[in-house]
């Protein structure tokens, strides 16, 4: 999860996360858009050949990424940020807005483990932090170790 | 899509479209349910080697179908139906109860073309049998050749 | 519930509807758009001093019927027709579209009791008549009777 | 919105807000939930004279507190706090965990006015206080007070 608008930097490395996140056979899912970390994140993924479920806001694929392998539309809005989280067996959440934060609130609300790369939540969930269900990364290989760590990310594609 | 519960019969249909659904290559997406004319379906999809996508009611995937490869936690109960249909470039309803119903009135308020398989709708949506968006097959091979006189079912997986 | 377009006859029965509900003290929730039989009970039920809730497929009030007295805005579209039926003790079914249908189907899913005046299901859910969940009404004194027949309509506004 | 669980005095603040909102003649919507915030403002609401709609993540209202008027049953979990924030002309944060977080990030991506009554957001969402979008007040008082100095709270129950 990310924001529709971020740096080269973080882009570059959410890009890269997909890629990582692909080549252990994981399915990337994300919301979408054709737009910020979501579709650098597709795009690795993608490019990796891996598996890419777009959880989209809208009931059209017109703003869909073209790296998204599974557009699903749902017709809702931000709502759909509930249907990230629940869906996904771990949250990493890059830089990015109060979409964003939503979504790493409404992990961890749901009990879904959180990764931060590079996201700073202010403390704000900081009793998550010391119960383990918040932690942080600072690349890629980072994410995927914790990942990793935590006993993995579910199912193969 | 389809009921919970349904024949035999219906139940071995449901299992032959799946596959042949998988064999054109396309994307299985149902209801996503351990039960009736969802899990024949879906069994037959991966039995042939195909993606299913099940788009589940629950918060949780203890009663996903073990032949769904993606389940999508809604959390949303029936809510979750809008999202079937809009998710989906072709509707095909089998035998099923309200819920389907429910799916087929859907499908035609969002402009999805419907295709019945051993459905009987009593002509309540006749207005779109007029006009083309809804139809009928009897077989899988029949419900495959009407997807593709209509334009065929969107990406391959 | 009932089409966003309806025949003069339709529309003055939702309007007669409506009035009647607002005079049993009962709040009416329909789908809140200023069109159709939606408009037209809001109109009655607010013309006679009642409460009027608006469940809107959208995210801003811009096509609220000016007599709902508390639009939700849910952003879902169609999805919405769920809580629709979910938050009703009893649905009344007026001439419509798709869309009136998926909601007396969603409405017999969830176990609500529908009560139809002048919506012709075609025996679609001649299972549920049966069983005295699917009723019928001529006009609004019918409805207003087979609601208190039934146990009434809940909390009063 | 606020949590399920806070200590006394929050909850004693909240009950105080509820009855101030009441005695402007504004429509009180909150979770719906017989839990915290939700609880307490909506019973000084209702105390006061007011309307309370409470918008319930449940299936059913057997969670609902008895202080809200009007249970909208959306079912579907925390996907309902979009439709909360959408339906809210302000929204006054009390203090609550991950979900009344999800709420404030919503609201502000809805662009929705948010003010912060005893709940602290560690500056998380600086760039919407510098846009005046998101306020603090300390009091039930202070809230109304930031509310009509925004130009209110829309309709009248």
């Amino acid at each position: 999860m990310g924001g529709g608008a971020a740096a080269p930097s973080a882009l570059e490395k959410a890009r890269e996360l997909g890629a990582r996140i692909a080549r252990e056979g994981w399915v990337l899912l994300n919301g979408g858009r054709n737009a910020g970390i979501m579709a650098a994140s597709a795009r690795g993924a993608r490019e990796a050949g891996g598996l890419v479920i777009g959880i989209l806001p809208d009931d059209h694929a017109k703003q869909a990424s073209p790296h998204v392998t599974i557009p699903i539309l749902t017709g809702m809005g931000s709502a759909r940020n509930w249907i990230n989280v629940l869906s996904c067996h771990v949250v990493v959440a890059c830089p990015g807005g109060p979409g964003t934060i939503s979504e790493i609130a409404l992990a961890l609300k749901a009990g879904r483990r959180v990764i931060l790369m590079d996201m700073d939540t202010r403390g704000i969930f900081e009793r998550y932090e010391a119960a383990g269900m918040l932690e942080r990364a600072d690349t890629p290989d980072g994410v995927i170790a914790a990942i990793k760590a935590g006993g993995g990310a579910g199912r193969k594609s």
